[in-house]
């Protein structure tokens, strides 16, 4: 039933490559995401997103099938700026094929993912079960207007999933070698310590803060959140700066600040972690000054993705394909993933990453091709007989 | 023997304000002392000292009489800018006499002790004994060509003395209330933290300087330096700042660095506190990163004058004029006596002080005639019979 379509994922790639969507400017590579998946079969909706704070983005929502099982997936089209072209062998939007591997902004990170994806699905007939696509143009930046939105909307309008893919660069080394199960979460907070500013040479007219900034400093720095779960390390808690700012040796200043940044596994949330830090400053004698404690930018959750069935299957067909399993990662920063974790199991396998946000961004062909098969592979396994 | 001649010290303080003296510029000032000195017997030596990162300075050396017992009187032309002259009832530097009061800057601080002490001289025969004045024209910026350099030139010209009096506004309400007897030192020092920078989500790959600051911190500010001496109270330490100065919240930062200062009585010299910061530093395990200590600009020393019977003479001076003897301070910031303190002893006594510095800086016209008096009576009893 329907056209039979091919697609060849590094034509599709290169036609991505071409579409500067430098966060936000789509740039074309939406529309053009929109006529390819509508070729093979999916109805696709456009949603632009805006405001809380931050520049209008343009989403994209893809769906194919009813009934049966319920795939996702999830990626972004915008990619980061090239920086200065000089490092580029050539211009970062003019995808360029050589010794095997295509180069070009986003190459990696992530319109491969999207492409292989797209390919995957050209290659499972429709009656399989339910694919839906959520792509959004706003990965790299503020990330406000983008997937946490999508997957939001896909939920008040019925677009349930049984798990999701999301097409980030999640292989180290060799395509399949890696894929990430979960994230820790970040969370960022400021402590500021106001006490009374004063001569040097009368300290018992003043009431110096930055005693009492040292001591909420290690409150913080010394106790251990935990020692880790079984996929995640122990979570981790860093001062990233203390800032005073006062220029003279002979005046005790009002006040002081201090940041700090927790990476933090699933035992904790944002809501649980800004307890522990309250108990470690309320830890500390504030000796007459105010210690005033706040977020420093909104966190992100830490997830993990239960491990069932459907990550024993991806995990399958790539060591089918590798002679060996892929590693359950839960390392490296933030990613969309903890948006759509809310809703359902997640994991992210894509292609191979080190080159990413880099000059001279590439991957290779080979690998491209690789992690289609292994998409329309997992795809046949997940959907079942009827692919 | 010799002119007698008698000097109005309100009209030669008037005079001295006359000259806009502002460090280092000595206006005139240095010119019409010369003379009136020279006018009651005085022989004068200029000294222009230069060098050592400060800019040149005039200074004056004045002495008169041969053996008996040896006076020095100490002070300085120099005053402080006068602001913004909107906030002076009249020009600051065109003296005016208001109810019995002069106005003009250098007022207090310290033309009308140099005034005060000139007078003084005039009413004691030369044959009295031997009196010196080292005024430098630079007290109130660098201090690096003025005082310090004067009284060495003086050591080792031969120049002993046996009694020194400041003539800086020692009184804190009325003339007399208060002598100062010594002076804390100040002690400034600054402590870096270098480890490893990093990324915050992979601590393992950086050493984070900042708890081991905070542990330097705390280890400085919370161990009492000492519990106060007769004269003098605690040495004091205050932590000034502390600065980082990362402003991304996702990098473990390379270093750190704090500046404390020190107020300290008589138990320590600058050697003596540089080996206490560094035992204090060497409590905190510096895991793994590097602990810098330098000291931040030239410390001043502490002293505390010997108590003799020239103090006990000056004391019962002003008990007699009062009815009550000045209280023994050593409050306040540094002074130029620091420098005389090394070669004997040497205490501050002058005028009323709360005007100096500010805006219609003033003196009572009477409490100069006092001072001038009491500075009489001191040197008649300091020199004994011959005066």
């Amino acid at each position: 039933m329907g056209a039979v379509v091919t697609i060849d994922p590094a034509d599709l790639l290169a036609r991505l490559i071409a579409c500067p969507s430098v966060t936000p400017e789509e740039a074309g590579a939406l529309d053009l995401l929109q006529a390819e998946l509508e070729a093979i079969g999916f109805a696709v909706t456009r949603l632009r997103f805006e405001g809380d704070g931050s520049y209008p983005v343009d989403n994209l929502f893809a769906t194919r099938g009813q009934g049966g099982r319920r795939l996702l997936f999830a990626g972004h089209t915008d990619v980061v700026p090239p920086g200065d072209t000089a490092h580029w062998t050539s211009d970062p939007f003019e995808p360029r094929i050589a010794d095997g591997k295509m180069f070009g902004r986003g190459a990696a990170d992530m319109k491969s993912g999207i492409a292989a994806f797209v390919a995957a699905c050209a290659a499972i007939p429709p009656e399989a079960g339910t694919i839906c696509l959520a792509i959004t143009n706003d990965e790299e930046a503020d990330a406000i207007n983008g997937t946490e939105k999508l997957v939001a909307w896909m939920n008040e309008n019925g677009h349930a999933f049984d798990f999701a893919i999301v097409g980030e660069p999640s292989s180290t080394e060799t395509l399949g070698d890696s894929i990430k199960i979960g994230r820790r979460g970040s969370f960022s907070g400021k402590v500021t310590v106001t006490g009374t500013q004063g001569h040097v040479a009368y300290p018992h007219k003043a009431n110096n803060p930055l005693p009492v900034l040292a001591a909420v400093a290690t409150a913080l720095s010394s106790e251990r959140l935990d020692a880790g779960t079984e996929h995640f390390p122990a979570s981790n808690l860093e001062l990233t700066t203390i800032d005073v700012g006062n220029p003279v040796s002979n005046v005790i200043p009002m006040s002081g600040t201090l940041r700090f940044n927790i990476r933090y596994n699933d035992i904790w949330t944002p809501e649980t972690l800004a307890d522990w830090v309250r108990a470690r400053i309320d830890s500390v004698d504030a000796r007459g000054t105010r210690i005033d404690f706040a977020l420093a930018g909104a966190p992100s959750r830490a997830f993990l993705s239960p491990l069932g069935s459907d990550v024993e299957t991806l995990s399958a067909v790539i060591a089918e394909r590798n002679g060996r399993p892929p590693e359950y990662s839960t390392g490296g920063g933030t990613s969309d993933a903890r948006f759509i974790a809310e809703y359902g199991p997640v994991v992210e396998c894509g292609l191979v990453g080190p080159s990413m946000h880099k000059a001279d961004e590439h991957i290779a062909l080979s690998d491209l091709t690789g992690l289609a098969e292994i998409y329309t592979a997992f795809m046949r396994r997940f959907f079942g007989s009827a692919s």
